[in-house]
């Protein structure tokens, strides 16, 4: 199948059939892939969890308004966000990437000084906000890299992240749910959605030509 | 090559050809793909701008820290968010959907007046981050379209949002730009990152199991 014919093919799972789990290859590759994704400045401001156990999943449902794919689905993935830039974290990721390059670039020290003087001097929702939309750039991977295993999957944020984040101690990590992330198979016989047409804005009331 | 041999494949790039040009069917595929993007209730809350000009990208190369790819790309993608969520524009979306599928639910129509009761009436700079957050999910799209087409892009949010919604007259349309992304080709030998390692957080500091 083309990308095109992934995206068509994939829709936000309303039912998943419980009895089925995702291999764990499968898995390996769609988080592979959200690893890989694109972010500002490559500070990949956000960490994945990745929850199968059942209880936990129960526990999440009533944070989740009670939606079934929460506990039907193989895996759940949880996109949280970092709190806020610190220069610990700049440093980290700068560090890592002069080590694994082996080169310390008079360019690339002004890049972190100019992100080390920006950055942690912000309102930490400032930055949160923008570590969330990077997990959305990986959201969007993540929806393509299950489409191209054969993976259902439902995007959703639709729950209490405060609640979440609670559960799942994030605070103490310094990190904050953004949008969580059911993985399974659909069940279509149970699924009002999985038979209905793709709906899309036209093309000509959403691109805009300026030649 | 496979979706992980594109994510690996692609990196922001920051030098373009300005001699190429990226064939229409390209473009159209890269834009399709964005189009089927996932958005949250579905609204695709924002619109594409597809510049060409080169008059037009002369003007936004100040704008966007006089960075060459504005003017030496192919094509510059501007995604430009909506600037708030309105009964009108809500409406515009359901209804489509009605009409396509030729379906009207109680449970629909019930979505509906939940989204119309809770969006409009919320901070308008709230409901804006959350639509800049769908064309995240849209950018991460384009990236592996792009690369799915061999061609060569670069996420830039170096630039004054402000500065670019004027030029563009956005306020007027109710639209603010978010992130941009040029698209062509690079010129490899004249590109410090080309030929660098691409770093990424390792697994097991960025994926966490709870099973």
């Amino acid at each position: 199948m083309t990308l095109i014919e992934h995206l068509q093919w994939r829709y936000a799972t309303k039912k998943f059939d419980s009895t089925r789990v995702v291999a764990a290859d499968k898995i390996d590759r769609i988080l592979e892939a959200v690893r890989l994704s694109a972010s500002s400045s490559g500070l990949q401001p956000y960490e994945l969890f990745v929850i199968t156990n059942k209880d936990l999943r129960e526990q999440i449902k009533p944070i989740a308004m009670n939606q079934t794919q929460v506990t039907d689905c193989s895996h759940l993935i949880v996109f949280a966000a970092w709190d806020n830039y610190t220069a610990e974290r700049i440093n980290e990721n700068f560090d890592r990437t002069e080590t694994i390059r082996n080169v310390r670039s008079e360019s690339g020290t002004a890049y972190r000084q100019m992100l080390l003087n920006l950055y942690p001097a912000r309102d930490p929702e400032v930055n949160f906000t923008h570590a969330a939309k990077q997990a959305y750039i990986a959201l969007g991977t993540a929806l393509i890299a299950a489409a191209d295993e054969g993976v259902d999957a439902t995007p959703m944020e639709g729950f209490n992240p405060q609640g979440l984040d609670e559960l799942l101690n994030l605070k103490e990590k310094g990190l904050r749910s953004v949008v969580i992330l059911p993985l399974g198979y659909r069940k279509a016989d149970e699924d009002w959605l999985a038979s209905l047409q793709k709906v899309r804005t036209p093309s000509e009331r959403f691109i805009n030509w300026l030649r």
